[in-house]
């Protein structure tokens, strides 16, 4: 196990009617509230309405801005900025799915810092403080409820980028699995992708004598996929929306994968196909993690022999492993296939033509590799996103 | 799922070395500090030394407390108060294992509070403050170096109780698993066993649909058994050790338990029998857990079989399901003898003397039960005992 350190502050409150304590919890910080959220789908649901309620009936005062886009966008958040350093805001609470938590971290971090907030996702910069975010959650995804992440997309110069660090944990998110009875499956199976794959890329460790944290992935990915088929069965099973929820949040807060080396070249060669595309993130990566994966196993076949034993229930082939391993890589794609999530960039309608373009803006030019399970170069890429192809 | 509510603030340092950034932690708080410890292992070991010059180093003022028993004394907890107040005390840093940790955190609520520290434990007051406690872990076993809870002994009273509160969470706790490779085996075996309870008292729910905290628990469990025989065959094998001591806080800080009704029967019993008899926590866990499952197996046996065929790879036998939980508890028992733990009362040189007085005592003279898995009477209490004399 390698050495870690590990902090998530952000408080959960879990189950039905959470999002009722809205207000109270706003109001308990004393300060003044951005409400931020996406686009119609929280007032039609009616869940605008109940929390505005909860904020008015706490005395809460607060300003809007609507509008979040899938891959939020930096032209938005700067809107944000500067609206709550004209409003003095002091917490932004997002209402939505892990774009708007995103955006509101990115918001947050603009609050505080002189320069361009892009700097902080292009690496110039390091935050220090973020203005506080909490979470109404309404889609089980990105996890950004407790992790410490945010990805945005600066839609003029085509580029997705991810910032990690520390203090962009929320300070507090409002989990109620009924909220997302109403999603629709393609959504809910685009989430299930993604939190899928934040374990899978903490579970394809170089690290050994992790067996604590290989356990925990494989209980969780396990859950995932289990309970998958039973919400595509029956949309509002509680106990199914609250497992995929729960996981969710457990497969991105870092516990699992505290003490080992991770890989996140899938994510970042997704980036690369929705900042173009502009496909759900989910999506995307359902195509591109088992390309990733039949170009890397044979660096480690027992592990992927493993991943397949234990997340597919796969029978181990003693005398041929490798087989093993191919099988698991197969089962993953059908359980995506099973869930209607695309698993070839043709199923997306995408063509090769910005492939090398692609491989090329992953990797600064080639001028870098990216992975660590791998090491991959440009021309490692390009044959992820072929294999990808059809 | 049941809905929940989760934090945990503690931020964990852990891996080779890390005890060596207690004086730079414990300077950035400002604070003074009261750096509580127990007997000589310490010293012997050359930790005490250790964070002494770590201190020293960083320009830390600090008092000195030692003397934390085993089954810490309310004693000296009172004596601790009086010197946080008296020295001004802004941080408490308990070195050693749970005993000091808990013993820190009681002297933390006591000295924010007027009245007897005890009404805390006695469940006459609740704590709103406590001085802020920060943990370097010597013995993996309690979970109180990121647990809101402390046991604490009133040897007086014969009396031993424990305080859950989340304000009870430390600031900080450092974990190198290299203090661990010292310990004798008993020791090491009876934190094993503590940290096992944390879990199996989580595990045995009656609550319904709870899939991924279920995995979550086995995953813990089956590590710390497979852990526990490779630390017994080599005490410095730096993997089984530090995946035990991760498993550890894991098993305690709540994650694996959120959204369950839990059933803590098993550590009530238990603080029963150490009050009285002063043995290792541990010790006195692997002998009343085996006799609390033959006493309530049967108001669930398909929990009981899955833990068996989950935890211990006891094939399920489908036409005598109530053999394979049987075989499970079986199977733990032999699993505490294999790293040579009691598993009866007598092995412990305790008879029958006083099993009706901690029957009495933990149900406050009979007068209400215990447990939820299988609500416990006082003549329970006495079965599960006398299921435990030999």
């Amino acid at each position: 196990m390698l050495n870690f350190d590990f902090y998530n502050k952000t408080k959960i409150f879990f189950g039905k009617d959470v999002e009722l304590q809205a207000g109270s919890l706003c109001k308990a910080t004393g300060a003044k509230v951005l409400l931020h959220y996406g686009g119609g789908s929280i007032k039609k649901s009616g869940l605008y309405d109940r929390i505005v309620k909860s904020l008015n009936d706490a005395d809460v005062q607060f300003v809007e801005l609507g509008g979040v886009q899938p891959n939020p966008r930096l032209s938005l958040v700067k809107e944000g900025i500067e609206l709550c350093r004209k409003e003095k805001i002091g917490l932004i609470l997002a209402v939505g799915g892990g774009s708007v938590a995103d955006s509101a971290k990115a918001i947050g971090v603009g609050v505080e810092y002189a320069g361009d907030v892009w700097d902080f996702y292009m690496g110039k910069a390091s935050p220090e403080k973020m203005l506080p975010v909490a979470v109404v959650l309404t889609i089980p995804a990105a996890g950004s409820e407790a992790s410490p992440s945010s990805v945005i997309s600066n839609e003029e110069a085509e580029l997705k980028k991810g910032l990690t660090n520390i203090i962009l944990r929320p300070e507090f998110s409002l989990l109620n699995p009924e909220l997302t009875y109403t999603l629709p499956d393609y959504q809910t199976a685009c989430g299930i992708a993604d939190m899928l794959a934040h374990v899978m890329e903490r579970y394809f460790t170089t690290t050994k004598g992790v067996e604590l944290s290989d356990r925990l992935c494989e209980s969780v990915m396990k859950t995932v996929i289990h309970q998958a088929y039973r919400v595509m069965q029956n949309p509002e099973d509680y106990t199914a929306r609250a497992e995929i929820m729960w996981a969710g949040t457990i497969a991105h807060n870092d516990m699992i994968g505290c003490g080992r080396s991770q890989d996140w070249s899938s994510h970042g060669i997704e980036h690369e196909i929705s900042a173009i595309y502009d496909v759900a993130h989910g999506a995307g990566l359902s195509v591109v993690f088992p390309a990733w994966m039949k170009h890397v196993y044979k660096s480690n076949v027992g592990r992927f022999a493993r991943f397949a034993h234990e997340v597919f229930n796969v029978d181990y082939d003693f005398e041929n492993p490798e087989s093993t391993a191919l099988q698991g890589i197969a089962e993953l794609e059908q359980f995506f296939r099973d869930i209607n999530l695309p698993v070839r960039l043709s199923d997306m309608d995408i063509d090769d033509t910005n492939i090398e373009k692609m491989a090329s803006k992953v990797t600064d030019d080639g001028s870098h590799t990216i992975g660590g399970f791998k090491e991959l170069t440009k021309s490692d890429i390009q044959n992820i996103l072929n294999l990808a192809l059809k």
